[in-house]
């Protein structure tokens, strides 16, 4: 089977999950990476306007990643019924939610044809933890939308998910919230996002827990 | 054994999937209806000033239940980035999703000892329809939301969900989107709230589809 070398776009390049995807997806194409500082274009997933700029600026693209994403930890107790825009649940559906939906609409209007979207999760949208509740709503809530965007994308693109476990090079900063949870490799972690850049499916979520 | 009377704040009391939850639960139970003009307490589930003042005048509860929460129907060509206030899912995310998981936090505050919430996610969060992404989304962080808050509710407090299918008796506003899909009669879908509240279990999402 002959492989085309694709133009990926890797929103969060610089970070645990996406330094592995890039190693694992760089031997065979090239990649841009993002960040709000870090990497070759610079946006925010929480404004679109910026980042619509910057994916116009981009050039071609034949796929799009997001490894980045940003949700409050706190404790139920913390959370109070609070109006939409000033809820504590407003990181998390402002940046890993609504950001990565915003990175998936954007993606959508400039990729090329057949090109794909693969978006993160996490194990926590299954498998509850303390202090995890809004990042379990996060990674539900991009679970079922990638499922459901999946039928209705135009021009032959796909959408996906990854949710990767805890990350084994991550325990420094997150082993107190999951103790007896097997670590995972960022390096296992990147193959699934290598299967849904470089395989064919879509509305999938790719599990690595 | 012995059946304990319970008094049920029940929100959207006077809707298709309500009346059919009012008519189960109330045979046994004493219901208080709620909604934003219906019922015996008005409140908007997207107002959660008056929702807190509402629960805080309802006399001692045992249970609060919610059968009521609005999104957006739209094509996904309709979505396009946009700010966090602007985006075609706010009122997805403000009025279903936050408005209820504001709900359960403020039942969490007033509810007696042992207590229970009942949230309402749907069919959407695991099988796509199109113009459903919206839905699908809401329904799908709910449903992960309860699962991890069950683990961190105070006082032996408990919260499920019910995922109802499409409802027979709604077939004439939503049978277009839901072709060759099973239809559920309402009493069949009041079954899970009966369990919900009834039963013992938390975290739980029951699935009627
Ligand atoms: N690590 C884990 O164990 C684990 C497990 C499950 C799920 N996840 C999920 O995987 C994703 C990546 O995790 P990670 O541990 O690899 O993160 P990380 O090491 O903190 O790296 C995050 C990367 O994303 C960029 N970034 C962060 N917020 C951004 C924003 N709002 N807009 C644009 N770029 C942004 C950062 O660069 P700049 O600072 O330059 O913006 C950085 O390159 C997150 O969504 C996380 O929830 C992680
Ligand atoms: N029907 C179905 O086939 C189906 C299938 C799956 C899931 N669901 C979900 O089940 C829930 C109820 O559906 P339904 O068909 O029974 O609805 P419905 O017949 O339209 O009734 C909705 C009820 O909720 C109240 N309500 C609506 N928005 C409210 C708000 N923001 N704050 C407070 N009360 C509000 C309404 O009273 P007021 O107008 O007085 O506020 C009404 O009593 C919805 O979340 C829906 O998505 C329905």
């Amino acid at each position: 089977m002959k492989e085309r070398r694709l133009r990926i776009l890797l929103v969060g390049a610089g970070g645990t999950i996406g330094r592995a995807i890039a190693a694992e997806l760089g031997a065979r194409h090239a990649i841009i990476g993002a960040g709000r500082r870090s990497g070759d274009l610079h946006f925010d997933l929480a404004d679109p306007a910026g980042m619509r700029e910057a994916l116009a600026g981009a050039g071609p693209l034949d796929a799009v990643i997001c490894a980045a994403g940003n949700t409050a930890f706190a404790p139920l107790a913390d959370f109070v019924a609070a109006p939409y825009g000033a809820s504590l649940h407003t990181l998390g559906l402002a940046d890993k939610l609504l950001g990565q939906v915003n990175l998936a609409l954007a993606a959508r209007d400039v990729l090329a044809e057949g090109g794909s979207i693969t978006l993160t999760t996490g194990l926590l949208a299954e498998e509850p933890v303390v202090e995890g509740s809004s990042s379990s709503l996060v990674n539900g809530a991009l679970q079922s939308f990638v499922r459901a965007a999946a039928i209705e994308l135009p021009r032959g693109l796909r959408i996906n998910a990854v949710s990767p476990g805890v990350v084994a090079e991550s325990l420094d900063a997150y082993a107190p919230y999951f103790r007896g949870f097997d670590p995972v490799p960022a390096a296992r972690v990147a193959l699934a996002y290598s299967r849904s850049v470089e395989g064919a499916q879509t509305g999938q979520v790719y599990r690595v827990h």
